[in-house]
């Protein structure tokens, strides 16, 4: 009785890849996840560990980047089909190649501005107590929003464990958090919603950052300035970190337009922005 | 030295309630999760577990079921005001009260038949191997539907582990995931992408289900009968179960608008549609 | 040109049970989340909504609780298999049944506590139809291993998209998910998980790996040396990165000590090892 | 009426960091995961973007990275400690440093390999600000019991919308999120851990329960009880509700023997125990 090897393959999953293209002032994005396999007579490097008909899997994700510089990602299906002949084409070795797209969507909201199609969470906090005293937090979560230029970070404190270059130009990407405390109660809660909501997507797509705690100020500072019912904006933003892909090595520039959209870790920005004659805050932030 | 009780609370967290209100043949819905945490002179239950001042979570959960009856469900922060003042104003006991929701929003697509605006996320697969054979398979995940009426479930096996009423009114809820396979390439696949989305959110909102089957086929035939480049559509649609909540120990009816919508378990409807004469699907399904 | 229903099933996913046995003061409990799929002639309920054959997802659901309580919870396997053999002989519209069960492991504190162990959860597959084929399908998944070293990878190709350098010393972590076949039924399928799962964990952490593949295809063979009631392996493990941090700009070496773990991309090596001689997988992979 | 900058801080989160020391040919490894929150006067950042006040979220990775190598990572208080001294005496205008540490158990099955443990995550939090305030807080969370028998509820507030019935037997399931804030730093924060995750482990099992709040207070005070190192401890227990399957209509009693685990809603029940001459907690629980 002997043992054998059966079907396998191989390839690199979830290649977060993040293309911009930029038509002058306006740029345009496309937000995919790629994973490729690959399958062929691999015997070899199961039963003895000869990797010689491996392509590895690091190789496969530096494709995916490159050829998003090369060839732009337009319909997924296109790209997935460019990829996948490629990775037959290119190495006799490998007889089979499987490539799976998924795609998120962005909504435009300026010339460089994006909204993630996902859609927010509104929230609410009330409290309420014996003593008659009452207040009320609105909110959303989960609002993914994106400037593709507009950013800057330069000038910070740099110490012996400095290795951050200063840039003029990056991704801004954070899911935003806001939380806002009302004056008083009896309002119009869905207007004050949409009101809010905006001014807080409007701020973060107009205003020109030079570091995402600015931005933060910005978008409560125009909520507070645009309506009177509320005193107090609070907002958490991970700094979604865009890293533009080093396509050196494969003989292309890479002028922003091809990122690798990191998990973690990420920047957490936490901010308070208020009236100076706001209430005391009791416990509606408890 | 001695030890003490410091500051607690405790609650029912996560209720999740969808309103319909039913205008005639159109409807509304609100699709909200409730946590409530109640506090007051707790001493006596965390010290010799005397629950006499204690307001359970399961009634905190019945409250929500039963005032989203009574009142409706407009802004969550109207509501979770009328909660929390409630809960205090009806038990000396309780002297704070704290009401959290998050509120899913959903786009209208129907009279009764909604989207949720979350957003699905698009896909692909694609297969070429070292002897020129390609497939594309494209599709998409997490499109969440729901009707409110026009679903029927009866005349099904029964046995002695029957438990299950007949229905001639559901709500009828699910999140599409669908894939469906080209007979070739080279197409406009943004153009045939959005032609079959739309078959698959009209078929789900425009039949008359009297089982999840029956629409899943529905919407494989739609897309097959509209779109000449597929022959074949896969859909595995979980049957997320909301439950009308029993409010009769409360003296209210129930007419199919407060529902409990369940996490697990749930039903998982897979099918597939396809042309008689499809070519022979070869890896495109691997 | 017409429209045909191709493969299909449904059933009650994820039912979530806790069996609990009282031996006088003495407990045991089992923890375990059941999915069912039916299937047979299930046309009529796809075109019409006639659902003369279906036996509700909610039946199904009752079974498994009212099985539960008549025949007790012991191995998984031997739940599963008394499940689908009863859904397919009790209804002659139900030509197949599927029935999945994962099981979460508890350490004892106590006559009657318990905490929840982690780890790595248990799974089974089972088919049984109506000709009377059964296949049992035992596994595992979420067995996170690491090696901190005895880990090769070079001598792969190369082309122009390669930065990889070859090492001859990395960590290698995975999360392995693992399913093995057996030949039969009347297993004592708590004794043959213990010994897989202890080739498995064996081979991995003895193999001098030089690739993963080769450390997959030594865990596969290992498992079937041992143990003569199962004919093959298939192992799904995807390569959880680890990179040394470079610490150069800080004055530091790094001799594989100090290591960044990556979320995303990943390697992801799936194989599958097995009998020459074993007998026909049949449905048991579906 | 003008607007002003609230509290706020910034850093970096989730910096995952596995740390492998080589003892030889033995390995010894550690796994976590460090967020770092730092904050000072941080109004120039926030009105006009000038960055001269902040250390860069990437410079708190590299410190983190290089001071495990420095260092080493034995308990995550003292890295903890160690990180957020650091960053305050580094920096003039840091004023506040936060710093959070997960840890994930790894057991030994070998020279240089190991098995992820599963089970709960160890955690702590650390502050330290220019005053040279400190506080350690240390904690698990994930800690998943249960009691099979040995608890009750009864005697609680009704109201009209009480449906819940009394029960003299009932499953008591939580997961299990501590913190206990220590009195002072230098301590041996293994054995401490060590010590107060058994009390609490023993004191969910030994406790006969009249109510989960009684359960967290005695978990609370026998921590406190046992070890004089530690003030105050803060529990959060979600009530994971088990419910007994009615399985009448099958002919069959159901004697606390067959439970249907519920997912949402759940009870949730936070609270703090402490000595009664705790020391102020000042920024210990932000």
């Amino acid at each position: 009785m002997s043992i054998v090897l059966g079907p396998n393959r191989y390839g690199k999953a979830e290649t977060r890849l993040v293309r911009v293209v930029r038509d002058g002032g306006r740029h345009h994005i496309k937000d995919v996840n790629v994973s490729s396999s690959l399958s062929g007579d691999m015997a070899a490097v199961h039963l003895t560990g000869d990797n010689a008909a491996v392509l590895p899997t690091d190789t496969q994700k530096n494709t995916v980047y490159a050829f998003a510089k090369r060839h732009g990602v337009d319909q997924i299906e296109d790209f997935a089909l460019l990829l996948a002949r490629h990775f037959v084409e290119a190495h006799p070795t490998i007889r089979h190649a499987r490539v799976e797209i998924e795609e998120y969507g962005w909504d435009r909201r300026g010339e460089h501005s994006f909204v993630r199609r996902g859609g927010e969470v509104r929230t609410c906090v009330v409290h309420h107590d014996a003593d008659g005293r009452t207040t009320v937090v609105s909110g959303l979560k989960d609002l993914v929003v994106l400037n593709s230029t507009g950013s800057e970070f330069h000038g910070f404190l740099t110490d012996e464990y400095t290795t951050l270059q200063p840039t003029t130009d990056r991704v801004l990407a954070t899911a935003v958090t806001a939380r806002w405390r009302h004056t008083g109660g009896g309002r119009d809660y869905l207007d004050s919603y949409d009101a809010v909501r905006d001014c807080l997507v409007q701020a973060f797509a107009e205003t020109h950052s030079l570091s995402l705690q600015q931005t933060l100020y910005a978008m409560g500072e125009r909520a507070l300035t645009a309506r009177a019912e509320i005193c107090e904006v609070r907002l958490a933003m991970p700094n979604k970190h865009h890293f533009p892909v080093d396509l050196s090595p494969f003989g292309l520039d890479n002028d922003n337009e091809v990122f690798f959209a990191a998990d973690r870790p990420y920047g957490l920005i936490e901010g308070s922005v208020l009236r100076e004659d706001a209430p005391d805050a009791g416990f509606a932030w408890e």
